[in-house]
């Protein structure tokens, strides 16, 4: 599968859906990349990458080397594994800062009906080889998925679930403390928050663990989703702690959580605060949001001037007590299909292949930090943005007499002559 | 060409990439949907377009017939000609709003050193039978690209080229507002404006003519760039209108021109005024943006419920004096190939295909503008936006002494254990 300047590491690379056409569908396809890899002839695949991924001006997107225990993990736990590495000009005042960055999808690792602290403990079990992988392969900063402690339950509305929540020092944090220690890296690990200060509160929360196994802070989603069977707003209220950025041994990171990425002023504002990566850990299904999936991220790593890591979880997760949706059909105890998807996008427009659509996977990418600046000084998006016009346009919208700006045509009532 | 639901209309529908690699590579391709069409199987196709253009939940994309007159112009004057339908669900209480829209898409029609009256009426004879096309296929709002009168000339700085600019019911409105009465259509015209009320001040402005040809007003781009060889800031300032949304007899209808499609917040602002449609005209090159060409405009629909129609030119400008770049490379003539590749977008985060990169073109869309407050029903983004906290935000922002909100990690200097 490999091609010069394009080295797909990976656990089990064979594009499935050429392959294992399901019903008459290829609903069973991995991954977009693979699929048009294997469909196309090379010069047609370069020139659709070129416009697809953003390899413009001649641009190879290049592999990077892994180690061997990094690959044979992946081999022996059957996860994906990719990585890749993004260029920037070499600069005269500045050193490269080149930092390595690892994202990790993955599904559930019992069935829902298993007792609670086994469901937890199984998904730890599941995530060691893949966080082992990330430290071998010499990851800096680690994200794991949005709620990755448990099954993503907010489709049932039952209140059973919250017993997942842990406080920012729980559980899961020293799971990967200790992780952060070994492989001096930064993790960045989304749960399902209980804040006990705060009489026993709900959030939907990053923790971010410092190199040295520290937790440095918190950030709390600020978009809370009502659409679909995304019942989140049952179970925690929307973040109260603004767009805070992490400034990190290898760099200046910051965490917009799932439905946050459709809010472009969310991505907006963790920008203004100096972000170089944003991360966005999601749990999001085919039906509902796959077309905008390559989109939204790619538009705010471009709009920012920044590196967007996208995650979204794998597999289709069946519930003991069946719900409905809302929208008349049958009651049914899923919440559809987690289509994975994991990739990296580039401020120069570039972006990464994804991860498998069914499989657990480790996406890694080599980023010079560098590029953000460098495409700020090229396109001046932050220099042209008018702020001051927005700030006040936004002050005058959120005012309950608001009245839009509409210039109505004076004859359009009159008949056409 | 054509598959079951999807009838692409055109005047010369052969994939040209395909059977026309130049030099080793498919630059000259024609559009990126009809390569794939013509390199996929019908069955990888289908999937490659439920993730790429966003058919998804098993819709497709319905094509439209158009009346002969207008398929007789297109084969006749060799410009590319598509039309397709988003559909939106029926309501209960509203009747469908369709709307059909019209793009334009053409490259000039003159040398740029034949003399400048004859360069705009050479292009007004060439659009004649575009827009007439547009009228006998019965369009409603038809919008042509960025400064349409003119070669894009600003790469070069000479001031020269001023002379082209008019008065907002100059030349080129009037030309238009007569197949504005003849067809009942809206016609929205990007023009090079020269403001004499105003010391014969510059703007990029969109002339809005209303259906039964009046000029309804004008918008004034509000983010010029500076970014390769667009040397706009040399010749006019940011707009002064606000973002005003018209209110025609078919519809809400903004206009984004050009360099604003990179900034969110001027997207955000023509939505909270209200606007269905948002016309993006034009002149973008492919070295420069063509990755970013999918992404923003359909980002836009996406984040703001509503339709985008994006425009671009065609061609390769070549101009009398050679000029420098600003990157160190030889004096050269020419501003680069503008793609065309226009396009529609739409709130449910579908797209039409784009028309070719190389030929002039229209494309049509029927439209049920009921869609937009359905996807703003259904996903919310307007209701969870918590716009109040970033209009805060970037009060704060303008402010010279603004603090970015940074969290460092205490252990920064410290080394790994």
């Amino acid at each position: 599968m490999a091609r010069e300047g394009e080295v797909v590491v990976t656990g089990n690379g064979k594009p499935e859906g050429t392959h294992n056409p399901t019903n008459g569908s290829l609903c069973g396809f991995d991954s977009l990349h693979r699929l048009l890899q294997a469909s196309l002839s090379p010069q047609v695949f370069q020139e659709v990458s070129r416009v697809l991924i953003g390899l413009n001006c001649g641009k190879a997107l290049q592999g990077i080397s892994l180690p061997d225990p990094a690959k044979e993990l992946s081999s022996r736990h059957d996860f994906d594994l990719q990585a890749f590495c993004f260029l920037a000009d070499k600069e005269l005042l500045r050193e490269p800062r080149i930092v390595r960055v690892g994202l990790i999808q993955n599904s559930i690792a019992l069935p829902t009906t298993a007792p609670f602290q086994d469901q937890k403990r199984s998904i730890f079990q599941k995530l060691k080889p893949i966080i082992e992988a990330a430290g071998a392969s010499g990851v800096n900063i680690l994200c794991l998925q949005e709620a990755w402690t448990m099954p993503f339950a907010f489709c049932t509305r039952e209140k059973r679930w919250c017993e997942f929540a842990e406080p920012v020092d729980g559980e899961s944090t020293q799971f990967l403390q200790n992780f952060a220690r070994k492989y001096n890296m930064v993790i960045v690990s989304p749960i399902l928050e209980r804040d006990v200060k705060h009489g026993e509160t709900m959030w939907n929360t990053a923790v971010i663990i410092g190199n040295h196994g520290n937790i440095i802070g918190k950030h709390r989603k600020n978009h809370i989703p009502r659409v679909g069977d995304f019942n989140e707003s049952t179970y925690y209220m929307e973040g109260n702690t603004g767009h805070p950025v992490f400034e990190t041994a290898f760099g200046r990171i910051a965490i917009n959580v799932c439905y946050g990425r459709h809010h472009p002023l969310n991505w907006l504002a963790f920008g203004l605060n100096g972000a170089e990566i944003v991360f966005n850990p999601s749990a999001t299904v085919g039906e509902l949001s796959e077309p905008m999936w390559p989109i939204e991220a790619r538009n705010a790593a471009i709009a920012n001037s920044y590196f967007v890591g996208s995650i979204n979880r794998v597999g289709t997760e069946i519930f003991p007590n069946p719900f409905t949706s809302g929208d008349g059909k049958p009651q049914h105890a899923d919440f559809g299909h987690f289509y994975g998807s994991s990739h990296f996008s580039a401020p120069d427009a570039s972006c990464t292949p994804s991860l498998s659509r069914h499989k657990d996977g480790l996406m890694i990418s080599d980023m010079d930090l560098n590029l953000c600046r460098q495409l700020k000084d090229k396109w001046g998006f932050r220099m042209t943005a008018r702020y001051e016009m927005y700030a006040e346009m936004l002050a005058h919208y959120v005012k309950p007499d608001f009245e839009p700006q509409v210039i109505s045509d004076p004859l359009l009532h009159k008949n056409p002559s």
